[in-house]
């Protein structure tokens, strides 16, 4: 049972959402960022497993649903301010980024604008298919 | 110089903000998350320390400006979205957060609600005197 002190305790945004960062639990990569509303750090801490609110599609978001890159949690931290959540994962498969790349970060300034700055680990059409998540 | 191009490539959102995440660029540590505006971000890019948006204080904030927890910058990052940043910092004086601990991130899920998992390493008081940023 999660107590519903630590779902009312979140300083939940406008939208009703919180940002959320996935770091590694063994290499201390920041994988991702993405977003949470009450539903998803419910299932989060209950599955023990990153679900995310995709903004974009408009429900819950379990990370690997259909990559199979699933993010196991290691463990769970809220900050000072109550409106920030980093979450301590096993990335299941290495991979975090859509594009087949461990981290989302990967673009780095440079006299054009934003590079890639690190290679593609897997093909993304071997990931997913035809879609992605 | 800073292209054009660096700035506007970023997904702000309505509020023309966008998430960073600061981290040590030696222990890996993820320290807060704070927001930007373009001028913030611009700033950062040619200061080389972390400078944010205040949502609170409605303007600028060279973190460490009163603390001197300033936080130097050696990378930076843009995720796949182009909707958030992760800068690799030097925490000077090893603290980003103005209760006095290294990390912002000090609070896990206990039977009681968030419980603090980090002690305090530097008396606030003796950081800000009155204040804090």
């Amino acid at each position: 049972m999660i107590p519903e002190q630590v779902l009312d305790r979140v300083h939940w945004n406008d939208h009703g959402l919180v940002p959320a960062i996935a770091q590694d639990h063994v290499s201390g990569k920041v994988l991702m960022l993405a977003w949470m509303n009450r539903e998803a750090l419910l299932c989060t801490l209950t599955e023990r497993r990153a679900v995310y609110w995709s903004r974009s599609r408009g429900r819950l978001w379990r990370k690997g649903e259909e990559s199979g890159h699933v993010q196991r949690l290691h463990d769970i931290r809220l900050d000072c301010d109550a409106d920030a959540i980093l979450l301590s994962v096993e990335q299941v498969g290495g991979i975090a980024c859509h594009t087949g790349r461990e981290s989302c970060f990967f673009l780095g300034p440079g006299d054009d604008g934003w590079q890639e700055m690190d290679a593609v680990t897997k093909d993304p059409q071997q990931i997913y298919g035809g879609s992605h998540a």
